[in-house]
């Protein structure tokens, strides 16, 4: 039976997470796990413990830590740039591309993006990204945005760093061109696509319009099939 | 403003199509078109017609048709088959296959396969595959089978058309090797895997496994980045 990982951000006292919430019910009510059981724990910071089950009761559950290995954060390798959607579409989109493994999502609000959100989207799409840690068994955490401008994005932290400039575009090539060192930047518009004016300042910054597939797709659909390809294209730098 | 598209497998008597159901409500209520816009009706084998909107009342919309296109079925390109899954995995995997292009699925009642579906399923996978037409602008369906055992697929009538064979699967080669004239079969496991005996199948009929992540998907992901993957590496028959 392959032992259960589950996520917590609580520190490591005298050889024990105490683990609430969420985790605490996917720990006892969905797995049923009780004292004794091994178990290992994620922080998405690079660390992974393994331990055993302590004492529990109807809040928390204490995890005695028997090991614990580290991971150094991988080099940056991916990063989407998808329109802001709708909730639903935008729970999907995050749900698939923290498990393809993209290092960071940058929702973007472009022109046409007809839709915000509050803070608390934010932290939703933070715990979703923490549940694929389970599924994809990566010990890296991708790093989620507060939504900015396509001009806040182009022209902030993202710009100097990214060494391929992709934009997502049903009249672009037909396979992507990489820099196969990476980081890759990749721009996916809004429902009702870029505008003209977006089109001119994105022409500035050297993106490369590329499309990956003959057919009309929706926004989540293309950035989950873009972050596909780029895991498959990219080299990898796991450990 | 761009023309909307509707499904209809209605036949034109007299230069009209009647539409009743789902695409009635979808003109009539979510779209809010009426007598005099003009329409586009699709019949996912081929053929669009164009024309507008004549009479219409609580059941029914009728359509005249001006104008009639066709296209010839292409060459098949893509086999999917993966395990049938859970009810909200296996809609959005239809979905997004279906948008993606995928000419066929057939989905496996793998040895570890947890899940049936009645016939109802199939009618509501192939409603899906509709939609996703009116997405990306194809004007053939996605032809969704009913579920067969892998016995039955390797067997069956998948077999001798094929060119290549992939298997996904995480200890596999890192890129996909296409025969680059397509069809291509590909093989998703259930969530927890081949068995063994089915690996010892499997191997009988030269399949190549691959890897598209270095990571862990759900089936539903593993599937639809393949498809991804596949629409982005096989030569386009596009007209």
């Amino acid at each position: 039976m392959e032992v259960r990982r589950f996520f917590s951000e609580s520190p490591v006292i005298q050889q024990t997470i105490t683990i609430t919430g969420e985790e605490h019910h996917h720990i006892r009510k969905v797995n049923r796990l009780g004292p004794g059981d091994p178990i290992e724990i994620i922080d998405g910071r690079g660390r992974l413990y393994t331990g055993r089950i302590g004492v529990t009761d109807r809040h928390q559950v204490k995890v005695d830590v028997r090991d614990t290995e580290t991971e150094e954060r991988p080099p940056l390798r991916t990063i989407m740039a998808p329109s802001l959607l709708k909730t639903k579409a935008m729970n999907l989109l995050v749900e698939k591309l923290t498990e393809l493994g993209v290092d960071q999502i940058r929702p973007v609000l472009y022109t046409r993006t007809d839709v915000d959100h509050g803070i608390a989207a934010l932290k939703r799409w933070q715990r979703i990204a923490a549940q694929s840690l389970k599924v994809n068994k990566r010990l890296w955490l991708t790093d989620i945005h507060a939504p900015v401008t396509l001009q806040e994005l182009l022209s902030g932290s993202a710009g100097p760093e990214i060494k391929s400039r992709i934009l997502l575009d049903l009249e672009g090539k037909r396979r992507f061109e990489l820099d196969s060192e990476g980081p890759v930047l990749c721009l996916v518009g809004p429902p009702g696509d870029f505008t003209g004016e977006e089109r001119e300042l994105i022409a500035r910054y050297d993106f490369i319009p590329s499309r990956i597939s003959d057919y009309t797709l929706k926004t989540e659909t293309a950035a989950i099939a873009a972050a596909a390809l780029l895991e498959a294209l990219l080299p990898t730098f796991s450990c």
